[in-house]
């Protein structure tokens, strides 16, 4: 996901294919793969959403088609700006933008629609381009990394350098993991829990890249966890508030989400959801809350979506449909600050 | 702010209030500042919020006093506790926690509720016990800092060795700066600017120490701005969206808010709020987006709130309310990626 030389040369070729048939005087056409739910299908066997094979048609012609052409090929000249620039921008920043080039947005809705588009031509994230997201999760572990961006390409950063952790911005999305001491990464969902483990040095204790999600993480993040466990050959477990959203947290780090189901790289289906699971919450006598309407929703709306379709996480959705309470990750404090490092993350990281 | 001894003694004395009359047979009373709007004032000289001089009474005695009387002395143990260990905690852990030593809270709102009892009662801010929210901003700049807390003590940290910038965590919001190239600080509301000003090696350009407040700021961060202009003698510049929310993110950080009245070492009232201004959206030509009520109804409030009552401050206030329109700081890019870092900025920072 961090090649430079890959997405300019998807955007080249995408320049080409609108450029030779000008030069020829033909109207060009693009294809862009179509991201209807109609289109989106689970691959089972790589346990990931992927597109199908239908594809949407742009016909610079036709004149109902003509603004988005355009908009789409504004869009892409402005990524390879970026990555000739070495810089990165906000999907905000993309939209007000347009402005300087006359190119007419109605709302950010449009713009990042827009995005969404080059994504699926090109297969590669917008970050690829130089495009996030205003918000970031951070990292905290005994590994070095070798920065890409300019100004810091070459220097190393030993991630745990700060106490309080890094954000996963661009620069550490792009950069490189040297080598670690580290055997794996632990994700846990809340800052609170993020602060604990670096303070009680739990990450020494577990051999483990902390990193904090901060609820449904941004994409930079999922491509870390990627890149990490790929390049460094650790195992990858999610510590999550026991409810369906957080269930949802870890599936999609597994197994990706519909909206990225174009993307390749954002996933690390061998991960491993540790808890808060119901059996959690009856086993230690968590304190927790019923669950609400819209959280009996989801377990309904989650059983029935392909990636909970193993027998095990059929399983942990029917605990909760059972029990029909909840309990944050946090509530194991009600055992003492260290209990969740000492008894909960031993019998559960084995 | 980052002082523990006088933390450790603050809650000494609290101790010796509630001890002394229990060992001479006589039930305890604690008198707390009152925080109720009547008791809040607006102190002109110094150009902040203070508390009054009335007082509420928690009277062990007295039956309906008993528990919220109980439960602060458990918060105060609690603080202890983490002051004793170098530990810390968010708000979110100190309502579990209190679980694991039978103390009961109704919800975290009740514990959030006798956390700011003992910051009244001590004019100390949660952080300086180690209690702190989950939410970070961040910060990046040509600044030495060395941390104080365990297992970092006496390291010394560059606040650009991350492309990414640092979060402004426990961890480095009770370090001390030791030396700065820099002249100015420049607080900015958004990541996107932030980074932009990253990127474009703004920071060594205007000699500036890059804060990102991500709307209105965590006091970790109001608390870093203060010590930075005090021990570096940094000028403060504010960088805001151009509506009463930005505006007053900016006028916060000058005076404080009437919820952090009893804490000192928060505000900078020299700090200065360069825009995006009415005029600015005017002079600029800015996209900008028409005022909601509910924007309308803001600017209403702030025009009567006491931090406003200089004409310059009004002189904003009518701006907004003649013009009608708002515009993000990311508007800039209208112009281009670079005009905000180009043009706008050496404009507003002389």
């Amino acid at each position: 996901m961090n090649d430079i030389a890959q997405a300019n040369r998807k955007l080249c070729e995408l320049g080409h294919r609108i450029l030779e048939p000008i030069l020829d005087d033909k109207f060009p056409i693009i294809e862009i793969p179509d991201r209807n739910t109609s289109n989106i299908e689970y691959e089972t066997s790589r346990n990931r959403f992927v597109l199908g094979s239908s594809v949407t048609i742009r016909d610079s012609s036709n004149i109902k088609h003509i603004r988005s052409f355009a908009q789409l090929a504004w869009v892409a000249s402005f990524a390879k700006r970026l990555l000739a620039a070495s810089r990165t921008s906000s999907l905000r920043d993309v939209y007000y933008s347009s402005e300087a080039f006359g190119v007419n947005f109605k709302d950010q809705a449009e713009s990042d629609r827009i995005v969404l588009d080059l994504e699926c031509i090109t297969g590669l994230s917008r970050e690829s381009f130089g495009i996030f997201p205003d918000e970031h999760s951070s990292v905290y572990g005994d590994v070095q990394m070798r920065y890409t961006v300019p100004g810091y390409s070459g220097r190393e950063i030993d991630l745990t350098i700060s106490p309080d952790g890094l954000p996963i911005g661009p620069a550490l999305m792009t950069a490189e993991p040297i080598r670690t001491n580290a055997e794996i990464i632990l994700a846990v969902e809340s800052g609170g829990m993020f602060s604990r483990l670096i303070e009680t040095r739990a990450w020494e204790r577990f051999k483990a890249i902390l990193i904090q999600l901060g609820g449904q993480p941004p994409r930079a993040t999922r491509s870390l966890i990627r890149t990490l466990h790929d390049e460094l050959d650790l195992a990858v477990y999610i510590f999550t508030d026991g409810d369906p959203w957080g269930m949802h947290i870890a599936r999609v780090i597994m197994s990706g989400s519909a909206n990225s189901a174009h993307i390749e790289g954002l996933t690390t289906p061998t991960a491993k959801w540790i808890g808060v699971t119901s059996q959690d919450i009856e086993h230690y006598s968590l304190p927790s809350e019923k669950m609400s309407d819209s959280d009996l929703k989801r377990l309904d709306e989650l059983s029935r979506d392909p990636r909970y379709s193993s027998k095990e996480w059929q399983m942990h959705i029917d605990g909760f449909r059972k029990l029909r309470e909840k309990a944050e990750q946090q509530a194991f404090s009600r055992y003492g600050m260290d209990f969740v490092v000492d008894t909960y993350l031993p019998e559960k990281l084995v």
